[in-house]
């Protein structure tokens, strides 16, 4: 991986402080780090904390506010001297410094008794933070230590959905639209495009029907059980273990006449401490469908294209693998193959998927 | 300049059919090249043609059709491949050779004849192509050969445009927005924002107000009369000639009762050969406000906020510079100050704007 290159793709646009307040402004992110925080003072309390990939700063202040003996607050981009500036404004200056640079690349004077991030992307892997948060704790956490979140989990659930056939439409207006072009190239400008028909093809399928789509779904497009495809504990997890997700599901169908339009992904995070010490109060950060309003990590659509009709009985054999992409490995490709069990006991040929999560 | 990181920001947007689409669907683009090539056979019959940044390939095919005897088509990212099958599919294979890679880098066979390149960017400099197509001119031009286009001109012209209050309205709005998440921030979790107001009204004065904005202008909102900001031979123009542009003009406004709201810039080509060898019928690409619609490149507006009211006879002498960004050649910072003179000789304190061609 090309640094240079990452950093202008990844980093730069974190730091924007319309970013920032973006993520801020997520309640339901920012009242679980807060519930975890300021109920579980014991964590903080004349500790030495440091904050992966601080962005304004937000979790290095409370965590002086908890009672943090020091504070080491991380961050790569220019957003570090706004950090900077909010923790000298909030009165806790002595306590929390602000070191910019990468985790890979900066030294800390001494060990620290919790890390605290906010490391989760789109379906938790996707921009590949979590490896600095291992690196950090691999580097700099003591023994006993506490991870804050401690554990994450990724779900997947089948939806129904018009996403789909609005994609489907779109993609063919796509097409009709290329149609014309071709003729009319050749019309006016004498030149053939047509050998590109196949490639501009592929390219809007990948585009509209085979790239995961952000929503925030209600709960009643669940047709059925979800499933967890993912669990780790962030204080014994290996980038090994996540560079490659590799999962067989079973989502047994729990609504009758409906259509399969897509997989949908979800992650949960908790903070429970460590088994040595362990949380006062248990707290969970959790992106699943909500009727009360979701998350800016929404969830993620992995259509089916197309879609099959599913009844309350039925089940469905998913074998699920998410990769990250060869150009750019903070992006994730998705192989889903599913196979239909209907109620009836028959059993539908399998179909496989390619779906991209940039 | 990080080669790396530049290929990564700016080459790799072009590698996608969409875009060429895009371009090859702008009529006035398309019938501009077309009628330059196909009305000056002289300059293509039996010649050796460059084509600096072929995409698509089709400036490289109209060559050959015109009766190129051999075309070298140059292309940076991976639509090369593209342009190899469609001049396959065209018949002109065993004429043009395809060639991936920058024209920095690149090593031709022989000289050529001619150079074709459609390399303008919005308000023509922006993305820095031309720089590719001096370094093809200067290490592969025969003494005598033509450039297509052949001249370039920027110019700049008093708008009126609503766009100037929505924006205004829009930064409004945000920073209202802000003052409520700094209000809630503080009640619900204890951190005051407020030391980051000043960073974010910037950002985001910058983003409404100080971004160059792009624009299919009507005609009928020019209330003066444009000018000539820059004017290129392209057979002689120098990397040190664009790297920096600078121009005093006067803009006589010749509409009455109504509000300078912004400058608007665009540029022209033309295609003339050169003086030894001229071309047959001359063909003009204009980007200029047009009744009759766009183009892809538009108009690009720089608002004037507030926007002083200006009646006819009035004139303005602005000063006028452009420079490459420091964080991205490709990419223009300008710096814009106005003098208002009133007819009736009242003569109004001068006003400064920076815009950014981003």
């Amino acid at each position: 991986v090309d640094k240079e290159v990452d950093f202008a793709n990844y980093f730069c646009t974190y730091a924007y402080l319309y970013h920032q307040k973006e993520m801020l402004c997520d309640r339901v992110r920012m009242d679980a780090y807060h519930s975890a925080v300021f109920r579980n003072p014991h964590h903080f309390r004349g500790k030495v904390v440091l904050d992966v990939g601080t962005g304004s700063g937000i979790l290095a202040i409370w965590s002086a506010q908890a009672g943090a003996r020091k504070v080491y607050a991380v961050e790569a981009t220019n957003v570090a001297e706004h950090a900077r500036e909010l923790v000298r404004a909030n009165g806790v200056a002595d306590i929390v410094e602000v070191i910019q640079g990468t985790m890979e690349d900066i030294v800390l004077p001494e060990k620290v008794d919790v890390i605290i991030s906010e490391w989760m992307g789109y379906y938790l892997l996707r921009e590949s933070m979590f490896d600095s948060v291992i690196c950090a704790r691999d580097r700099w956490l003591n023994p006993g230590g506490v991870m804050y979140p401690s554990h994450a989990r990724m779900w997947l659930a089948p939806i129904r959905s018009g996403l789909g056939d609005k994609k489907m439409e779109d993609f063919e207006i796509a097409m009709n639209d290329w149609n014309h072009f071709v003729e009319d190239t050749q019309a006016y400008y004498g030149v053939n495009m047509n050998a590109l028909t196949k490639a501009y093809r592929a390219e809007h399928e990948k585009f509209y029907l085979k790239s995961s789509i952000w929503n925030n779904l209600h709960p009643n497009q669940l047709i059925g059980q979800p499933a967890v495809v993912k669990e780790m504990d962030c204080l014994t997890a290996t980038v090994e273990e996540i560079r490659e997700v590799r999962a067989q599901v079973t989502l047994p169908i729990n609504q009758d006449r409906t259509r399969l339009a897509a997989l949908a992904g979800w992650f949960d995070v908790h903070f429970r401490g460590s088994k040595q010490n362990p949380a006062v109060e248990e707290v969970e950060l959790n992106t699943a469908p909500d009727e009360n309003g979701g998350t800016h990590w929404g969830q993620q659509v992995f259509l089916m294209t197309p879609a099959p009709r599913v009844n309350e009985g039925d089940s469905i054999n998913v074998s699920f693998s998410m990769v990250r992409s060869k150009e750019n490995h903070r992006l994730m490709d998705m192989d889903i193959t599913y196979e239909l069990h209907e109620a009836s006991g028959r059993k539908l040929p399998a179909v496989a998927t390619k779906i991209f999560l940039e």
